[in-house]
């Protein structure tokens, strides 16, 4: 507090002893706890609208340090709260990644905005890249870099998320100029990046898709192997997904394959269940099932075992089926861990919906 | 420094201009970086196993501060390294929280022990309860907390991880000691919790459903509507899965509801997709179309939109078909987000397999 303007603590809010939290700041401020009815309330209701009664522990979190202000949990029992210390904003939230965030989001940085605190002249582009390792974006993003390096109020950087990798443009300045600096980047970042560049913003490709397939009145379904249900559990985490998500099939046996998805057996004799072919054929086979517009599928060898030296562990195909065209394409993953080829394999092959239904290319 | 025996600090050893650790860290201990060939070499064969050729900003990951310990990365480019200043180690380690933590078990952790850095008389055992609220656990585990309190070299705590509760009994001392303490304390806990009290370690549910599954020589398959293939994404998550799990039908809409799992269209005109009948028509339509031993599945109504009055958002059937049982349960989420009501959902079908398996009542 003494060599900041306000200090933000997260976690030790719960019910449990071990939760100090409230504690220490109430020494801190010297200031002594209340009992809120309201949040007791509050509590309850939480819990009776699951049909359960609200346990003894939690009656402690109607407590809160005297005159604090309150930030409502949309998410949780846990309330955050502000006090001040030599007229210094101290602000606790619950240490739980999701409703840390919603309190945030919700409380804190309009609160924090309206003092004045200031990230206000701070602006931020994400740019979303799928298909390119963090050190080729970052190779290919030369030409922006020259263009940033010119303009002392911009600045950027590069997150890799694995499945894909933001570059993040910061620029320092009023609104305008940041809408216009904006603009300048983006159309640098369209002419590197080309198809690559799958978005702007907080976007996850998932929700990309889904507003295409809205977009286009078009609806998908997916048939899994090695993914096992990830690619459709991906594309139903979206809200509003029914509208377009049929359904799909996670066929994980070689029975599930022929019986379900109609993979013929001498394809699975001949080619194997790893096979440029399955999944063909697995994907033809969704499409028909649900009848729906566009289908994408999965099969590969996720590792740890499972793997020969002719299919080695890694070895992925995502295949397709839309309009009269059908075909698929080869991932190569022996390095990655059993959940990051399972991953990636989602990533490529929700990418492979967002080219079909932006026209562009499936190499 | 001065004020510990060591640091480890995390992120920015990137390929990218704004990775700047390794050059803050040669400033400071006062060494150059140097090139190593064997760095370069792996990093190349990484990217030539996924048949692509090594981006130029890679190289720079081949460079290392000078007399440096390198700790490989086995799921990544950025190496870890550990350098001293005044005797006492600098271990920097990649942001990226798969990598740190891959270098950290594998290669750090085992150094320090060496060094007889410790935490070698810390003993834990992780209980984990499935079912009850982290207070609720607070409140039932009493009698540990009388029991630990009674001892000076034992202490609790408690982690909400959503879908389920880790309490954790920590104990200082010899390994034999603590040893004791942990089977007193099970005892404890299993007296307390009950079927609640799922397991002891790192495992999460689908891996224990997976061992029962293995033990009872049984099979499983999933209908799912709501989890959209989450359920059986956790199952397939675990390494080995396809012994048991033979796959799964993720059944969005009504029409592959009566199509794919044999719903009939009379079960989903009078009681609806969100149902007890239609849950169980589910769970026994898709363990006859896979053969397997057990069936569980899901439907529901995850929000944020689609709510009636009579069916709110939040309110999920699970149901599941065993020998000669089908039944199923009503769950009320009605609090929680989209993603929540699905994760929730998923821990419970992921239980009722648990409880089927291990004879536990489905109450």
């Amino acid at each position: 507090v003494t060599r900041s303007d306000g200090v933000i603590v997260s976690g030790g809010l719960g019910p449990t002893s071990d939760d100090k939290t409230k504690d220490a700041i109430c020494k801190f401020v010297e200031v002594n706890m209340v009992e809120h009815k309201e949040i007791l309330d509050d509590i309850k209701q939480r819990f009776s609208k699951r049909g359960v009664d609200m346990p003894e522990p939690n009656k402690e979190q109607a407590y809160q340090p005297e005159g604090a202000i309150l930030f409502r949990n949309p998410v949780g029992t846990a309330y955050g709260f502000e006090v001040y210390k030599d007229e210094k904003p101290i602000i606790a939230l619950p240490g739980v990644p999701a409703e840390m965030k919603a309190i945030m989001v919700e409380s804190v940085i309009p609160s924090l905005k309206e003092k004045g605190f200031g990230l206000s002249d701070l602006h931020i582009l994400d740019a979303k890249v799928v298909g390119l390792a963090e050190s080729a974006v970052y190779d290919a993003v030369g030409p922006l870099r020259e263009w940033a390096e010119k303009r002392e109020s911009i600045c950027l950087a590069y997150y890799p998320h694995f499945v894909d990798v933001t570059v993040r443009v910061k620029v320092r300045g009023e609104e305008e100029f940041a809408e216009k600096m904006f603009k300048e980047a983006k159309s640098i970042l369209e002419d590197i990046l080309g198809e690559k560049l799958y978005g702007y913003g907080e976007d996850g490709l998932e929700i990309v898709v889904g507003k295409l397939l809205r977009q286009n009145g078009m609806t998908i379904s997916t048939a899994e192997s090695c993914t096992g249900g990830l690619v459709s559990n991906r594309i139903v985490s979206v809200p509003g997904a029914s509208d377009y998500f049929l359904g799909g099939v996670v066929a994980y046996s070689n029975e599930a394959k022929s019986n379900l998805l109609g993979v013929s057996e001498k394809t699975l004799s001949t080619f194997g269940a790893v096979s440029p072919e399955t999944a063909e054929e697995m994907a033809l086979g969704v499409r028909k099932k649900f009848a729906s517009n566009i289908a994408v599928s999965t099969t590969g060898i996720a590792g740890p075992t499972g793997g020969t030296a002719e299919k080695p562990v890694g070895l992925v195909y995502v295949g397709w089926s839309y309009d009269n065209e059908l075909g698929s394409k080869k991932l190569m993953l022996g390095e990655m861990t059993r959940d990051r080829v399972r991953l990636y394999t989602s990533q490529m092959a929700l990418d492979v919906a967002r080219r079909i239904l932006s026209g562009m290319s499936l190499e």
